[in-house]
């Protein structure tokens, strides 16, 4: 009988963590009850919000337990099918963890055409991180035309579409903060930023790096989507304007903390500006996921959207591609491939 | 001829402040040219933003200029008016600053009935502070019915109001934070909070703060209202709700710091729970000043919104009146009687 391979939470690291979090085990594929669907995941979706999972704290969802099947977005292949609403063959997103099979409910699960654009895309560009994106900029963070919008990690699975969205709606300046030049480079060349400061040199100098978003913001910053937190975000606040919105979405330079760093307080720069600062999570905008795909959609057929993925080989890779994420060595969204894309030829 | 005794910014302290910072000074009483309206102060509010003003750095508002009469609200009597608006005798709120005699434009000028509350209320409750209160409350923390709200400096001439509104407007459960007993007492007994919580023996211990709110709070925090930030702040913010609203309007705790404060990040708060915190100041709300003050006058004459004013003889003990409450030593609306109330017998 075939095998399921699977990666289950081991320990839960206080701070960095490394590969000896997880292990790898084989047990049997599952069998699909009545009104279940058995699937062979394709892709799965690398993301920093399980590091989050792996500790046990209070957080918008309970931890992944010691010994559970690690989660994560996948997309698959429906094989068999005890659910009238999917059938054999069925390209299907869903939440199905960090294995080569699992079983899904039919409730929650997505069905991808592939004839619209690369199925992995329903975990990038059209799926969370681009909804993300889309409703944390547009909702979260107000964004109107003529606003200055500044974008850490800004060429990440998130924080890529965020600039190319600002841009598309009108704003007069989108400034992104990324690790390296390559990344910088891509960001003005390919995204359209237009500027994108790279902060890796900058020794976590906050002085330094607020030298170089004035020089980038000469009108100061509108609206600040946050990715990362730490000491970018720091430097951010001192150069916002009046009615500022800043969105939190992220904050992956914190993740790995054992404890709060200690931080000149920021609570300053909302009351001189009247600015607002909100964290959010994408689930708070499930009721209108449609509405968001649906612009999203359109404008990746148009080319107006572009995305990058970084895609690692195979499943027992798949803590590498974590710590990939966390060392800022991905490039665009990360991804593992479980096994050959079926529908890419 | 009249003398016109006024309080000048003499210095601008970089951390702690005493009189020395101003200089009281004689000098003719103006006269209005056409248009204008010369005003004969009675009352003067002091109010922890004028720490700010003392300050040469960005803020919402220029700071006063060295040598320059001190800004500050006044309600006064009209004694010579060259305004077709104005008449001698009338009694008006004006921000004439720490002296005895000043020139109005008639702009920004607002009469005040000594039928409908004692005139000195039109520099509190229902005057600036009140409607801060009032905005702050309702607009910025978006407080509804059946929240759990947290008031600091609960029983100021913000925080008052505050607490009150919150009752009225069918909180479940209002907790103050306050500096010591007997503003506690009253807090509880007077003002109708549910609990009000002693700092000052705190000895500024985050924990044991964090511990008595818990206590205060079993179903958590839905709107704080922030008049105190540093320390206070910290504690709060660990016990939010989802979708919180936190309103920052002021930070009296942190006005006299020469750099800021480190302290543990909050931003993590704000991400877990999908929180929002934001600043602002009343004249945010100009355009809605008449409706905020049309339902508080309501709730002052029918007896259900109470306040209590903390009045210091003699336009010389200004400077000392503006200490007393970077001491948290008033209680109640600060006010300086510049000169007997003529409206009140």
């Amino acid at each position: 009988m075939a095998v399921n391979r699977r990666w289950l939470l081991a320990s839960r690291p206080p701070g960095e963590f490394d590969e000896s979090a997880f292990k790898l085990e084989e047990a049997p594929v599952p069998s699909p009850k009545d009104g279940e669907v058995l699937v062979h995941n394709i892709w799965l979706s690398l993301d920093p919000y399980m590091r989050g999972r792996m500790r046990d704290v209070k957080s918008y969802v309970p931890p992944v337990q010691l010994g559970a099947v690690m989660e994560g977005g996948t997309v698959g292949e429906v094989i068999e099918s005890k659910n009238p609403a999917f059938k054999k063959g069925d390209i299907v997103e869903e939440r199905l963890g960090w294995q080569e099979y699992g079983i899904g409910t039919g409730k929650g699960m997505r069905k991808i055409d592939p004839g619209l654009a690369p199925i992995s895309t329903a975990l990038g560009v059209l799926g969370m991180p681009g909804l993300t994106a889309y409703f944390g900029l547009l909702d979260v963070g107000a964004m109107k035309a003529g606003d200055t919008v500044v974008v850490s990690a800004a060429t990440g699975a998130v924080g890529g579409p965020v600039g190319q969205i600002a841009r598309i709606k009108g704003a007069k300046r989108v400034v992104g903060i990324a690790g390296g030049k390559a990344k910088c480079d891509y960001a003005v060349k390919e995204l359209g930023y237009d500027a994108c400061i790279d902060y890796q040199a900058m020794g976590r100098d906050t002085g330094q790096l607020i030298k170089a978003l004035r020089a980038a913001c000469p009108d100061g910053i509108d609206v600040y989507f946050d990715n990362v937190g730490s000491w970018i975000t720091d430097a951010v606040l001192p150069l916002v304007n009046f009615k500022a919105r800043i969105a939190i979405c992220g904050m992956i330079a914190e993740y790995n903390l054992e404890k709060p760093e200690l931080a000149p307080r920021i609570t300053r720069h909302l009351l001189v500006n009247s600015a607002r600062m909100e964290g959010f999570i994408i689930l708070n905008f499930r009721q209108r996921f449609g509405e968001g795909l649906r612009e999203m959609s359109g404008w990746v057929k148009s080319g107006q959207l572009k995305y990058r993925e970084d895609v690692v080989d195979g499943l027992e890779n798949a803590p590498r591609a974590l710590l990939r994420l966390f060392k800022g060595e991905n490039f665009g969204k990360q991804l593992v491939r479980i096994r050959p894309d079926p529908t890419r030829r």
